[in-house]
């Protein structure tokens, strides 16, 4: 195992840091790596820059960000919790309204894309009732499951603390929390009082500074992120978002083509990196994903919580393709129909097929074929 | 890098020559090891146990059939080669009267499993055509493409050497050639003339019967070995032949639903192992192979020798499931139509879904599936 | 990537959860693993268990016992704080005197082994002046550096909270924190009172004890676990106690044969694990440090805090065996050789060779050194 | 598994030929790589080349030597053994009398390092030889374990054939063939009439130039010599070969400061990356390697054929650096007492260190000790 005291460690560290600072699009926060899961990156975004009492102002519409409310309960905040419909997502308008009314909400929460329902929000638009109502709070972001997949633009939304983990877009295996921190951010932290010591941002500027950590870091997984960080700037990180794009709206057509409907209510809601399925009446969610794991070898995701039982998961996010998608279609058609719903074997593939190639001649010239083999994921 | 000549290194080689022999299903013969690919193997056979100028009895009917007839001429036999139609296999009626007529051939070659052209071969067959015939030739199997996914019975087929490689089903990567050899082939390698070293059985025998290898064996390879046969024991070698079979199924009804038709001509050549699809008129199988590369990330095999630009080949080999065959269908139909085939989209996954549903219905009871979830591919 | 919410993931945790608790010795409390540091464990334990403001005694006598008690004193703690000389370990008669005058004292912290000094203190000791002082505060013990190198008896010395990772003894990959938790421990971790949520015993609990964890695990190390603690399995642990004493004592004897001093300032604190070595006057021991790294492609640990540039420290924990230890002290004879100071090259590496050479003899018969290549690190 | 059919596959196998011929240092000629030992780059070397029948010119000093000519002898080549003392090596005049009385010798062998004795030969001194003997004959050198390591110089040495394998010098797991092939060579494959399939360069050479195999290649393993070569190329040649030279010597001094004599006779013959050392009158040099083996974990060659017994031997290439080396010796001085030698402890590890903190000293200013870090093996 390499030394993480060696006069050498920076070498790796400091360009590692630079590149994530690229995929959040940060120029002017700065980044930094825990050991820990996602879970890990809300507790150090909320530990390092909040107060206890301090009123903040949330919503939940899925697991996650349900969980993001609990923590921030659990840790003492004053939680405004926006409530809103499973399958849709950030209530912006409602979030300018309460901002207008209360001007001492400290923070305000928002999760980027709710892995539970499969709905992605405008974190943009967030922004800009934030600016609207005049409010000085800072923007936290849950971008576990958007942040190398979806568009992510910290600095120019505003963003002051926005969290991932290792091993959703950024494509490493997990075991990394991921926050990315705006000036403002690190201030807070300066003076924030909630007592706190492993997550502490200041303990890791110290030590990040020169290229160090202030105790043993994961250092296998600092070598995996710089290889998986390396292989999204190959394919450069539009290509990476237009790809998920289009995988996750094949994903879409083929669930539409076979009667379904998503757990998004709309499409402004659609994630472009997991599709909750709605099942059918009578057919059980966690039955699908029983039958999928076993006889099909299928890792679905279940109904969790509200939507238990009433949908299953597909994600579609990473280092996967066209095919990958397809496969995971083929695989719920037989796991749905084998729970008993009334579906069309291989009419989601089809229409799944149909988009693709639609979209792939779109963009690519046969002619140009050749040149394309190298950086996608095969 | 471990030690090829430590005293625990046997530890190592002589359990996983006991294993390979189980696979091979043999007894009473021995199993080689060697670092080269299958086409060494090959040569291994030819030359440690016949003499040149030795006739020979081979049969012609696809590139890899074609290579072994090829290289047999060139390591000096007399080859007496039946040519028959690509699509079906080892002509047991012809062999059977070349053998009656002609008591000096000294060695009968079969390939199991031609993977050019998706078409698998009675063994079994063979062997009673040589009976029947009275030949005491000794009898030389290709089963790189079929020993560990196609049931293969050395011993009960008296097959002399059995040919195999250790990246098809044995599952490894690529690097080992891997021979079964009876007992009657060691005798004659002990008197055949043809010049040789890498490949002589003496020197490999000399070491392997203490554990060890005459020259530096690829030692990372050996362990890979040791882990994907146990994967297959843990399966169970019969439960991965009936693996296989399910899987060819599904891509054979794929495949007929699609309106096309195999390379093999009848069911009674089909592979489990690989299948050789006929692209419609006009349309060019290279064509269809270069797509699926490029703009499905999938590789299919191309046509070889006489069927080049009139088939593109499935491989459905090795550690994979229904799923797996599934993609490969939807990628197919979509390569086929980006080609100018007029298929139905989803027409071929939805047949082979069908047929892999019935299948598993058959074989599982949901009430088991908890208990099947360990062994089998995911 | 292995699915953590699967139905089959509980067959790989459940019996590593089992595993675990044989090494920390305890049958009756629990193990769990976040993903964190060491320094994660040292929170989990502390914020799980304790309420702010409580009083717990502490002792400081090397960076890591100092960071200890820094963490105790941010998350709120009401810490005394018993300052022994760096050399030296947990005063066990300083302890029961406070412990005796001071009942109001919740928990009693040791530093097992301080990896800044090489010195490991006796927990046994400790627990004998609990009792003795008939105190019954908890027992918090830092068993980073020692468990799975040096023996410990979490039941028999009634400690409640054992903190450890997997990257030292365990032998995996940093990432993971390990923690041995009483029953006592457990108890009060349902009344205390610190906010907590990443770290939280209940979360872990109700996850764990189905199989699963409540957020996503670093499961590839959850893999390199299982293997490394198979390996102290079979090694066994009372071996691989032995070993450890045994490489150390080798070293100890190199570094007086050189006319040198460890910074423990009596056998009786020396560590098994880690050795630090203080430096003649007159050379720097960063600059030992510095040439070893470069010059020798050596990491030697630099001296933290107090004893920085007093000493460089030799780790010798893990997979490694005497030729590994012979290897450390002929670079460090180098290395300070080429920092001024006045050694005999040679001469430590000839007295540990005599040592181990000894020691090899008196543990194994010549005639049975086939059977010993199996499991001892090569 | 890579598909090593498809269109992208020579962007890795192109520029690699490239790099091993720069290794070679060969501009005209070309690089083979077979999926075989480094013994199957002999046979490949002989059986594209020659005809049975044909005189050839060898030396034998060694068990490496001694296999050569057995597989000539086996091949059918009319060979000239010179026989020389074991511990010398190729004999140069006596080479360049056979050239002058024989001009129907058709080719030169020459083991260029003989690793069972430790002795590297002169092969510009052999091409010498030749010139001045007016042989047009075609010279083939054993490279398996200096290619890499110690200067070879194809071209400008006129080496027809240079045999290496993956496993040396190159750094890469074991299983390729390498082979470097002179314009002379290739012109004399294509008339030679020494039968062969698998190892036939024209069949490689249609499939080479266009960047692929003409069979399964170990594509796993061409993976790994790019890294392996590109390794080579940071460290830079001439610093590989300077270091090679370096710890080599130190490893000289060490047996030498141990009153024990080297294979070889004369410092003419010492090799860079083996050193034979003969054990003392009455010492078993099989009990030392089984010591070293069982007792210190240390994988020492032993001593073979003529010098079974006699030697045991110390591998010193590759990724290793002095402590590597340092602690061979460690070893070998407790392997040697244990097996009744009378040495002095730590005597040859001094001799070992006084040389290497000069040469170091030499080659290196502390001042630039940061900038050496990073390429050097660690």
């Amino acid at each position: 195992m390499q030394d993480h005291r060696a006069p050498d460690f920076p070498e790796l560290t400091l360009p590692l840091f630079a590149s994530l600072k690229k995929i959040f699009k940060t120029e002017t926060g700065r980044v930094f790596l825990y050991p820990a899961s996602g879970t890990g990156a809300w507790e150090a975004a909320i530990s390092n820059t909040l107060n206890r009492g301090d009123r903040v102002l949330m919503s939940r519409f899925g697991q996650f960000s349900h969980l993001w409310v609990d923590m921030a309960e659990r840790l003492g905040l004053d939680v405004i919790c926006v409530d809103v419909e499973w399958g849709t997502g950030v209530p912006v308008e409602a979030y300018r309204h309460h901002l207008e009314d209360d001007p001492t909400i400290k923070a305000v929460f928002a999760t980027h894309n709710e892995t539970a329902t499969g709905v992605t929000s405008d974190i943009a638009a967030v922004r800009q009732a934030m600016d609207a109502a005049g409010s000085d709070a800072m923007l936290y972001v849950d971008g576990v499951s958007s942040i190398g997949s979806i568009e992510f633009k910290q600095d120019e939304w505003g963003v002051d603390l926005a969290v991932s983990g290792s091993q959703k877009g950024l494509m490493a295996p997990p075991g990394l929390a991921v926050l990315g921190v705006s000036q403002k951010a690190l201030a807070a932290a300066e003076s924030a009082t909630m007592e706190r010591c492993y997550f502490d941002f200041a303990d890791m500027i110290a030590s990040n500074d020169v290229g160090y950590f202030p105790y043993t870091p994961p250092i296998p997984l600092l070598h995996g992120l710089r290889a998986s960080v390396d292989m999204l700037f190959v394919e450069g990180l539009s290509n990476v978002f237009e790809r998920h794009f289009r995988l996750a709206e094949g994903v879409r057509r083929g669930v539409h083509a076979l009667g379904l409907s998503l757990c998004a209510t709309a499409p402004y809601w659609y994630s472009d990196t997991v599709s909750a399925v709605r099942v059918p009446d009578g057919v059980d969610g966690a039955e699908v994903c029983r039958i999928g794991y076993h006889r099909y070898r299928t890792s679905f995701g279940g109904g969790l919580n509200k939507v238990a039982g009433k949908v299953f998961r597909i994600g579609h996010l990473g280092h996967l393709n066209e095919v990958s998608c397809l496969a995971a279609l083929a695989s719920a058609e037989m796991a749905l129909a084998d729970a008993g719903a009334g579906i069309e074997l291989g009419a989601g593939v089809a229409a799944a097929q149909a988009y693709y190639r639609q979209a792939l001649t779109d963009r690519q010239d046969l002619a140009d074929l050749d040149l394309l083999a190298s950086a996608a994921p095969r």
